[in-house]
């Protein structure tokens, strides 16, 4: 049975970490969402008085009877089976920990743009909006950015951790493609600031099964409903 | 050899979850920052120039020559190790999936008094902290705990996932606990509005190893340098 992968249509979200992870290793799967009555279906499970294991919000995947939500532990869960994991078991919470660092600041992403309440309109929240961003693109990217290429570096900058592509790396390519769309002032000396991040990043990119769907309709562009979301007034030389 | 936890001294934090399934389980840990030269010695891991896979920030857990960050990741590798996570294998990533529902919770407690900037004081974003703690009890608070009182309910209530004690239930407690010392008033009517939650709490709280480890100068008093802080001009009525 293929893999039932669900997140809201009409964005990339945090659902495209998976998605990445999916595609790359060919597995079949299907977008939920994206299917005719696909939206009805993820909302009756999401407000579902008798499945015992509700998620809590989506993405969710579910392999058979089991529903695994959050998108780091969707990848631990599938990453041994895509063959996109550490083989060394240890090493895998290793892996776990550099995508919950991700998963960190895909959050902090989401706060430049709603600082203030998730239910409340970017528009509600500018001046805060601002102010937070600024301080993103002033401390927390390089930050993280100088924390990740220093692990790459370390492991011979190739992969992220142990000697093949895992699904981290896949993830760190969306971060980097994500944070290129949302704030092309702010990193446009990623390419000089993080070498090793962009060798990996440019690698991926051209890797069959990542360019297909890249030019797939699967791919949805980068949007203002996402995480990634391009507002102008929030981007600043870094 | 013990375990080894690393985490700031003079605040519970994140280190918090992780130290109440080791204490609950009399697992042998030390608290390496709460040790002589422990601080010094948790600043070099984060410096290393050798180690080859530094975390981004404390917690993080030394098992051997292994390094875990992260709460959830080192609660999802000690659990079956202290006989806190679900013999099943596959409700492992159930509970990793509702402990992550839990550190998104967390955070965004800590954004209710550092909502603009992590680097701030929180004196330095006071109206901004009030708007997002306003959101936060009003919609967030609501949300988060009608659904973790749904998922224990329909759990028959005395564990949150599997049949028995896990870390998942020590770390929802640590989360009541927390939101009832940082907003009292907005908390008030928990007993009332959770009674699973408050049922859960109140047993934990009174399970021996528990009932000793909260007694104990090994638990740390919350205070104004944690997560969970209480400034009474951010809390309100719910």
């Amino acid at each position: 049975m293929p893999y039932q992968l669900y997140y809201w249509d009409g964005l990339q979200g945090r659902g495209e970490f998976v998605r990445l992870a999916l595609e790359y290793s060919g597995a079949k799967y299907v977008d939920v969402a994206r299917t005719e009555s696909g939206m009805k279906d993820m909302l009756k499970i999401l407000a579902s008085k008798t499945e015992p294991r509700i998620p809590f919000a989506p993405p969710f995947l579910k392999d058979g009877d089991l529903i695994i939500p959050h998108a780091a532990n969707i990848l631990f869960y599938l990453g041994p089976k895509l063959g996109l994991a550490p083989s060394e078991d240890s090493l895998r919470y290793v892996a776990n920990g550099l995508q919950l660092t991700i998963t960190d600041m895909v959050a902090e992403v989401h706060d430049t743009h709603h600082p203030i309440a998730t239910g409340l309109y970017y528009e509600d929240q500018k001046p805060e909006a601002k102010a937070r961003a600024g301080d993103f693109i002033s401390h927390r990217i390089p930050k993280f950015f100088t924390y990740f290429e220093r692990v790459l570096t370390r492991n011979a900058g190739k992969h992220i951790i142990g000697d093949a592509l895992s699904y981290v790396d896949l993830s760190l390519f969306q971060l980097y493609e994500g944070l290129r769309y949302a704030f092309p002032r702010a990193t446009r000396n990623f390419p000089k600031d993080y070498e090793a991040l962009s060798a990996l990043h440019a690698a991926i990119k051209r890797r069959k099964p990542i360019a297909d769907y890249l030019k797939s309709n699967r791919r949805l562009p980068f949007n203002e409903s996402g995480i990634f979301r391009h507002y102008p007034e929030l981007d600043q030389e870094p």
